[in-house]
């Protein structure tokens, strides 16, 4: 028979067994982080009808949605866990409670340009908390927390997450007279870590039209290493920048509390997120050693999360976390603690006799203690099966021979040190437990000099 | 603005929140299930070249299959996740080591006709052992014990494992002068469950040409209380069915050793699971009290798992639950354990006074200890507040007033009890926890009679 050569899509993430397991880990974890801040798991189908993925259409969006039919079902795959979101809150309205708080951890579609460290398939692991009408300015606090604890369990510690708030940005330019080019001036001052604030001035006062004193005085101001009072001067000029102001304070005061530590954030009135879609407090977190990669997590505050959908005013405050761009990223970076366990099993039973009841007993009851156990019964050479045990990183063999039956006892081998015992069942599994119980985080930084 | 009416997919699952946890919590345990017999975990993309996924072509799957082109790439959504880990394995040959035993719970695509129970996005929950030219038959006895494990710690508990061997059957019918006609006959016999044994025999005497005596003596064969027995009449008749009944006889015998009570499964002749894939055990399994759901586990042994790929031999046997249909099942029989905890947090922290660091801390220090707690600072009447805890299930509020924060403790109110105790917060941290560890499955069956 002609054989068909096996292959994967390009820019669909697909991973070796132990890649799996750290890939899977740091899921959990994030998975544990949002569960403990009262986050509810949700699912959605990845499959949605166009017209209700579309509905605010235009841009990138549509041309790299993957989009077909199926009888006369026009069907297309999400392309981000936010709009999903806005559907079933719209949908099941009347049956949540709100604030209604999610997070979803799954895969979304994109026909990008396959590209190193680009995905067409990656997960994405979102949190938000929805109001009914109203939703309280602490909840704009909590995120950074929520942030700074997901990625300090992650392992990770050189990272800062930048915050700043819509209002006071469109506060700020309504306060200098540019209220009607606001979307100009947001998308201009979007480019300032690209391009430079001499290319963004030229922008601002060429394109823009801002005359040249005050595009310098903006991006003075943008840039001052004490924003907060570099603002005072503003205040009572403009109410959406005092309220602005207000906020940001609020959520700088509440972090302390919160617990993230000063150097982990930073306000920036440079980020900007977008250009319609939050309205108040928005964040990105960089990695202080790889500022290249760009926001590694990033979101905000919105007024409306289901516009399209319905009347009802939601409004959100929630991030997004790119999590196969991130594992690729640190992967790529060596950041990956290799000394995890990664391992199928935490131990191999090797039954040394025809008659295999006392290994299939004892791999039953070191399950029963949680213990993964892992039959091996193929008839193979004793060094190929010890060889399967060291090639899949099991840190344990469980050896069953006629000696040992007779003594009621097991010899374990310890597959790191090569030591190998004669132990009692309850002792080999107390020894495998106590090897499991030591924790260390998915992610390991190199130490900072 | 003209709303647009959202809408979910006929025929893809979305749950309400409580509904949402009770399926995770099923999908967990079937995950440390697997895990406790040493399966890897996998994930592979939902979306493959159709080349790739229709390698073996034809009937019910290329029409159900959702299919679609972007740019000049021919993709399809998976539509198992058997098909899948073939091309994995096929591509990753030389990375894997054998035998690999991988599992994987993920959603797979079907454009079937939309009716109740029926779902077009559906998860699947498959383990598979995976051997390089050979595979020792003790794999095919451990896969009944794994169900056994998996649905009992679900829950169930009124459920069988029907057991056969396609040698035995393939040998049978050679032994009986039918082997030119296999096909025809395994096709018929697949379907006297459901037309009973006279239309069988109908089917085989006039379609299938057997003989009227054959017929009988085949169909009282397959349908004997005692299949062994009746079949060592048989032996040294076909080397074949000699060795599909040593295969059948060592698995049964192996199954009191890992554990399997003699009532939970039963060697039915009438199980032949399909045409051409399976060449060994094959398994299904059925809930007594609802047969007519029909299998809700089912696989089986299989000699080339990746022929479309690959020259390389790649034996294995394996088994897929439908995770999205059983939960539909148990739902609609009202097997869902309700009394088990579905609320997004354990606790509901509740600050009294404008100053709100007290409240942070504490909550702060709830999930240090592993207990899920929500901070609720939305600007409502006391009683509001209690109602959100109330309506979304969280067993404790935990108040922290001015009296709370000048005695250094936390009131603790019960929801359940309605009892409030004013506690230090280690108290109330005791206390949550110690109403956490109260564990029971999520599956609760109606006691028998």
């Amino acid at each position: 028979m002609a054989k068909l050569k096996p292959r994967t899509l390009s820019g669909f993430m697909e991973l070796l067994p132990r890649r799996q397991a750290q890939f899977d880990r740091m899921a959990e974890i994030l998975r544990r982080t949002y569960a403990l801040y009262g986050f509810t798991p949700l699912d959605t189908p990845l499959v949605e009808a166009s017209e209700i993925l579309l509905a605010k259409g235009g841009g990138e969006t549509e041309k790299q949605i993957y989009r077909f039919t199926k009888g006369d079902a026009d069907l297309s795959l999400r392309f981000d866990l936010t709009v999903p979101l806005a559907k079933y809150v719209a949908l099941h309205q009347n049956e949540l409670t709100f604030p209604f708080r999610r997070f979803q951890i799954g895969k979304v579609y994109r026909g990008e340009r396959a590209q190193r460290g680009r995905f067409r398939e990656f997960y994405q692991a979102d949190i938000d908390v929805i109001g009914d009408g109203a939703l309280d300015i602490i909840n704009e606090a909590e995120i950074p927390s929520i942030i700074y604890q997901a990625f300090t369990a992650l392992g990770l510690k050189r990272f800062r997450i930048r915050l700043n708030n819509r209002k006071v940005l469109s506060g700020l330019f309504a306060a200098l007279g540019l209220e009607q080019r606001t979307g100009e001036i947001m998308r201009a001052i979007d480019k300032l870590e690209k391009i430079g604030p001499e290319k963004v001035a030229a922008i601002l006062t060429e394109d823009a039209g801002v005359p040249i004193e005050t595009a310098d005085r903006l991006l003075e101001l943008l840039s001052a290493p004490e924003p907060l009072s570099a603002l005072a001067p503003y205040r009572g000029r403009n109410d959406l920048l005092d309220r602005g102001i207000e906020e940001l304070e609020t959520v700088v005061r509440c972090l302390s509390a919160f617990g993230v530590p000063e150097d982990h954030f930073i306000i920036d009135l440079t980020i900007a997120r977008g250009l319609d879609y939050y309205t108040g407090t928005v964040y990105e977190t960089v990695m202080l050693d790889h500022p290249e990669i760009g926001s590694i997590c990033s979101g905000g505050r919105y007024d409306n999360l289901a516009e399209y959908y319905t009347d009802k005013k939601l409004p959100g405050v929630g991030i997004s976390i790119g999590l196969t761009r991130l594992f690729f990223v640190l992967e790529d970076q060596g950041y990956l603690n290799e000394d995890l366990p990664s391992a199928p099993a935490d131990v191999l039973v090797l039954p040394m006799t025809e008659e295999l009841s006392p290994a299939i007993a004892a791999a039953t009851a070191l399950r029963r203690r949680d213990i993964r156990a892992q039959l091996y019964t193929e008839p193979k050479k004793f060094k190929q099966k010890m060889s399967y045990a060291d090639k899949l990183g099991i840190p344990f063999v469980l050896l069953l021979g006629e000696d040992e039956i007779a003594q009621d006892r097991v010899s374990l081998k310890n597959m790191r040190s090569g030591v190998q015992s004669l132990l009692t069942l309850e002792e080999a599994a107390a020894a495998i437990a106590q090897s499991l119980a030591v924790s260390a985080a998915p992610v390991r930084e190199p130490e900072q000099e």
